[in-house]
């Protein structure tokens, strides 16, 4: 269909795009992030990307910085273009009104009211469209905004730290600073990525987190690709994940310092109560399982509420569960080079596990060194297909 | 003293004679590992290297190589060359009785009988002695000789095997295959290369294990390292490192599978018993400490019968101890991507340790994935240096 010279450049256009769709992974949510080049003759003449739901998309900008000169031109985009009204006009009206003449898209939006569509509309009205350009790495741009319209769940990334030997605490229960501060920074990271964390009443009750994104802890490298025009964010501009406790014996109060930061905190619950709760928060009747709160339905309820993604701070037995559940897409471990003996807290809680090959078995995507410690990323390996 | 080109082939000769020292690593024990080349007017002349004990040394093999070109040549050595009667005559005559004008020398060897003599003896002759090319990678080439001349104790690597929570068998037991056929190989590596394997009675007893090195499980890349002329050697060629076995409490029997191995065995008692043993068996008989044979004394007692480095494959409680006792250089600990639950047996018995400050800690020497798990070698950090 073309030859191997213009395969090369496709690449290179789209690895730029695929690039410029990362710098609204703080802010796109519940949007998926997109970037967008525009190429005439060998040069780019517009790029965009998309950075907060409601405002323009990627091609939007990109058509925009191109003018006039986008006629005739080839445009390449993460993710197919909407063809529909939502919160902004369909992109597929500007490509055409453009007069672009040739549309790359690494792959298409799973979003059921595009799904195909978006390119069948250009195609249509004469634009040249290609398909599948770099679609293994658009796709890893957006993991908790697939998954939500493909499975009807949100993406969950379980975080653990323990020692070598699998221990987070003493016996006392003494665990401060297990980890280094480079791995508490990349927690940081993690949580300003995620539409939401979520953690137990156990763990607020023992530990009282803010659960919060804290600006200065962010480390300047992300500081520096966190969205902003002339100015860096405050700590009160930055987006704050809705945190989410699951509090199935209604064990928190006003007091609690998740309840009292800026941005949503969400209560899971079985049955609310009538205490006056800020109006940052609020509670979430859920259905009950043997253990409390039923994850399943936490899940679905989360992504009917366009939560992509979740990112799990919690103890051994909220961990366990949602292994056993199945809920958990990765894991990421940060391992301590420490040892801290047979009488340490374990890292997780797996009840009925009794034979070695019904254990949690994963795969490692990712070995990295932070600071002292070393950072794991592990994904499930489902037994069911084996 | 000389410019930087000469420098740099200076270190590519030096780096040739360590590829060929390393060629020794699983045959030359007690002795170092020791590689040599002779250059002249640019062209290598002569390589050699230690292979056996009693066996010319490196120096020698190189010296009868290059024969008559020898004279006036340079010759690159990784440690000092001996300048008494041990085994072998000293290689330092050699060299001068050869001719030859400049003697490159990675490090000195601390062997009391030579360090620095042995430059000395050469330069006392006329030749020209360079010394220091390359040294930290001479050193690395012998940790087990090095430790054992300058300490008095032999180089201890203790190897680990867990899941992700520190688990090394569920609570009934079960533990067979958590790490990877990989890993099991890269055991079977470090065995062949150690003088001595300890292991502990509980060990024994649990599991009967043979604790030899197996020559189909070496793994072709280490089969085609491993010291041969024209056949490889089948499993009754290979050099098998010196079992040892901590059994305080005599409960070893001549039936078990680490007596019944060619190869000598060591049974590391308080009181030798009366039984018949075979051959290859002796009993050390060792002061005690509180749970068992002092393990200090056993390692000055390994040093002095020529051990030069220990490869420990036991439980938790030897590995804790051993640890407690600061006996440990290296910790191999091979990470099996699972997740065994609470109710696991742990990796390690630190008696006495109730603060995170005094839990043992470790700096990453390496990472390596092997199989499906990962390799960690950690290096004590002792706390008394900081």
């Amino acid at each position: 269909m073309y030859d191997k010279g213009v395969v090369m450049t496709d690449e290179r256009y789209m690895a730029r795009a695929v690039e410029l769709a990362l710098l609204g992974r703080f802010t796109t949510a519940p949007n998926p992030n997109v970037g967008c080049v525009i190429v005439r003759e060998g040069k780019v003449i517009g790029e965009g990307y998309h950075l907060y739901p409601g405002e323009p998309h990627a091609e939007i900008y990109a058509l925009r910085m191109a003018g006039k000169l986008a006629q005739g031109a080839t445009v390449y985009v993460t993710l197919e273009p909407c063809c529909y009204h939502g919160r902004t006009p369909p992109c597929t009206d500007a490509l055409i009104a453009a007069g672009v003449k040739r549309v790359v898209v690494a792959m298409d939006d799973p979003n059921s009211e595009v799904s195909g569509r978006g390119r069948a509309a250009l195609a249509q009205a004469g634009i040249l469209v290609e398909y599948g350009v770099m679609m293994a790495e658009a796709e890893a741009i957006n993991p908790g905004f697939l998954k939500r319209m493909r499975t009807g769940l949100p993406y969950l990334q379980l975080k653990m730290a323990a020692s070598l030997d699998g221990g987070t605490a003493m016996a006392s229960g003494e665990s401060k600073w297990i980890t280094s501060e480079q791995a508490r920074q990349d927690v940081q990271h993690f949580r300003a990525q995620s539409a939401a964390i979520l953690s137990s009443s156990a763990t607020v009750l023992a530990d009282n987190p803010a659960l919060t994104v804290r600006w200065l802890e962010l480390g300047i490298d992300v500081q520096a690709s966190y969205p902003h025009d002339r100015s860096f964010p405050s700590q009160g501009q930055i987006r704050q994940p809705t945190r989410i406790i699951l509090d199935s014996r209604n064990r928190l109060l006003p007091q609690h310092k998740v309840i009292q930061q800026s941005g949503s905190c969400w209560l899971a619950r079985i049955n609310t109560d009538k205490q006056i709760w800020p109006g940052n928060v609020e509670q979430l009747s859920l259905p009950a399982s043997a253990s409390g709160v039923d994850l399943v339905s936490l899940m679905i309820t989360l992504a009917k509420r366009e939560i992509n993604s979740v990112w799990v701070e919690a103890g051994a037995q909220l961990a366990g569960a949602l292994l056993q559940a199945g809920l958990v897409d990765e894991l990421i471990l940060y391992l301590a080079p420490r040892l801290l003996g047979d009488h340490a807290r374990g890292l997780c809680i797996l009840p009925g596990l009794n034979n070695l090959a019904d254990a949690p078995q994963f795969s490692l995507a990712e070995v990295r060194q932070m600071g002292s410690d070393l950072r794991l990323r592990l994904e499930p390996v489902r037994k069911s297909q084996y």
